[in-house]
């Protein structure tokens, strides 16, 4: 077993402490990767305070599966990575690897699949996730980062750009389609980079008017503050596709007011009180609501080789590990353009 | 003009009375129809008795968007009909027929649609609907029924036929498929002789067990008591299309679990209260909730050519005109098996 440092929560109230877990050793298709940057993710908010509806946390909790670092190790059987490589992992370190789901790619659909954290793996204990110095993973559920993004700013692309770039793809964002982007924080100023690299029209709806400068800077065509009762009119039916990274109850009947024909609300995240709207909202335009889990370990490769292609990244703000409970709480007050990513050099002297 | 006897009712509370109600006179593109059969659908009691949330009823009226019938005089540009013809009308006598939906067939969804009853027509006058003796259309918006399917047959297929023919083609029901349809009343016993015929396995899900036995003799492969936990259970995951045809609300969360990676819950009613759902529901297997809004034209007269293929039709119990608000209660009891179709030469003596 390999003892490393990392930052655990004992309770939902609880706040972040030093201490130590353990990796398993280096087995035949493992890589060892030493964690250089972990981004904070708002499920890492809901799982550490078990505020998710229906959660369940297994305390004490290591969270993090926005994971980007270098390669330290490999087993005898490792055929894609080698010591040096810069590798990230996103939130999935396992899967059953043989349903219809992993055989098509769509890990994250499996039913067996093992989360990066507040998981139990094969070996029957608990998963600790990349709040943490190192983590050992099967090669299956590490990717590759390519050199042109720095692994700071890649480190949210492993959740928040995956969980944008699928629904996008899945959906056909591109030319000649409208997409909204609900929410521009973590998730929000990936996707609309991502959805404007893809060549569609993109408008961005956010509660604050401070943000439309950056969203403009960022690729989108238009932004609307969130519940601009005008603005909605006159965006009335137009949209192809819709995608809220908003981990809060939303007004759902003005969301799907917007979409066109056909048009799809994709829900990205899982807010603590149930959703509710009328349905004859979605009689009109024959509209769909859906929802994705993030993306499968392919889609995620070729999810960061376009960002590398088109110079995405995220904007991001560097913290020490001793300022996750702080980075918490202004993470929950929408104080952070646009994701807090932990240096996690800053655990080497616990 | 051209005064019908009609039914029609005053008020949510009132009874209905004999009236006559006036139909334009036959224009160049115009059909008269002598109504031989209307059905009576569950929106035509949402509209009489305003129980549809948002819903704003227009009195006195007139309901009825089930018309069978026979063609007794065309205008001077008619193509499609002469005298003597079997046609029916559905839910829309007009749309702007410009705009890019009426362009595609999908008049259903154009945002100028006038409703066969209980909405404003081109003359800035009430419409009335099929509970009389005639009706004056646009020969663009009635459809020929076929001669092998009897009129008091066909009636119900021009809504709860085409509502349901329109998803199950439009989220490809057919071989490999599998199709759950919820409720087996006026629309849901039509969608399992549809599904089945377009070749997908098909599973009804109804409270009443007393329904089993008709559900498999109309094409079911398997029958499932609403709410049948163990059942729910056994089959999660496993639909491609479950479509509602039920206008209350139903536990969502547990239909939803019945969905298969990319499968779609289409609600075709509107329930007096919102829907609601947990959004981590939708997230597993990217699953959707969809709605539809009948067919359009074309689509309608391809659903009757499909059911006059497959020997299909709506299971009935014919009544005179005097009986509508019996028939009205009993079908709110669920005690009719399946649709009611008003005889509409009981109206003669009024």
């Amino acid at each position: 077993m390999i003892t490393v440092n990392a930052r655990c929560t004992c309770s939902p109230g609880g706040s972040f402490q030093s201490t130590t877990i353990r990796r398993r050793r280096v087995g035949d298709h493992d890589v060892l990767i030493d964690i250089a940057y972990a981004g904070i993710c708002h499920s890492d908010v809901e799982h550490a305070r078990m505020s998710r509806q229906g959660g369940n946390t297994l305390y004490p909790l290591t969270p993090g599966h926005e994971i980007a670092g270098v390669v330290t190790a490999v087993g005898a059987n490792v055929t894609r990575f080698r010591v040096g490589d810069r590798a990230g992992v996103g939130n999935m370190v396992d899967a059953c690897r043989s349903c219809p789901n992993c055989s098509a790619g769509l890990e994250q659909y499996c039913s067996k699949r093992v989360l990066t954290y507040n998981s139990i793996g094969r070996d029957g204990l608990p998963t600790h996730g990349g709040y943490s110095q190192k983590i050992v993973v099967d090669e299956t559920f590490a990717v590759r980062i390519p050199d042109s993004i720095p692994l700071q700013n890649a480190a949210p692309l492993m959740c928040a750009g995956i969980t944008l770039y699928s629904p996008l793809r899945h959906w056909n964002a591109g030319p000649g389609k409208r997409v909204g982007i609900v929410g521009f924080g973590g998730l929000g100023h990936v996707g609309v980079q991502i959805s404007k690299a893809l060549g569609a029209h993109t408008t961005v709806f956010d509660l604050s008017e401070s943000k439309r400068e950056d969203a403009h800077r960022m690729g989108a065509d238009e932004f609307c503050v969130a519940m601009d009762t005008a603005a909605f009119s006159r965006l009335a039916s137009s949209f192809d596709l819709v995608i809220s990274t908003v981990p809060a109850s939303v007004d759902m009947d003005a969301y799907l007011g917007l979409l066109a024909l056909d048009g799809t609300f994709v829900n990205l995240s899982v807010p603590s009180k149930p959703v509710n709207f009328s349905a004859a909202s979605l009689l009109a335009n024959r509209r769909a609501i859906a929802g994705t889990r993030s993306g499968g370990l392919r889609e995620t490769q070729e999810m960061l080789d376009f960002c590398a292609r088109h110079q995405i990244g995220a904007e991001i703000e560097v913290i020490a590990a001793d300022r996750i409970d702080e980075a918490f709480e202004r993470l929950l007050a929408g104080d952070v353009r646009y994701r807090f990513v932990i240096d996690i050099s800053t655990m080497a002297d616990d």
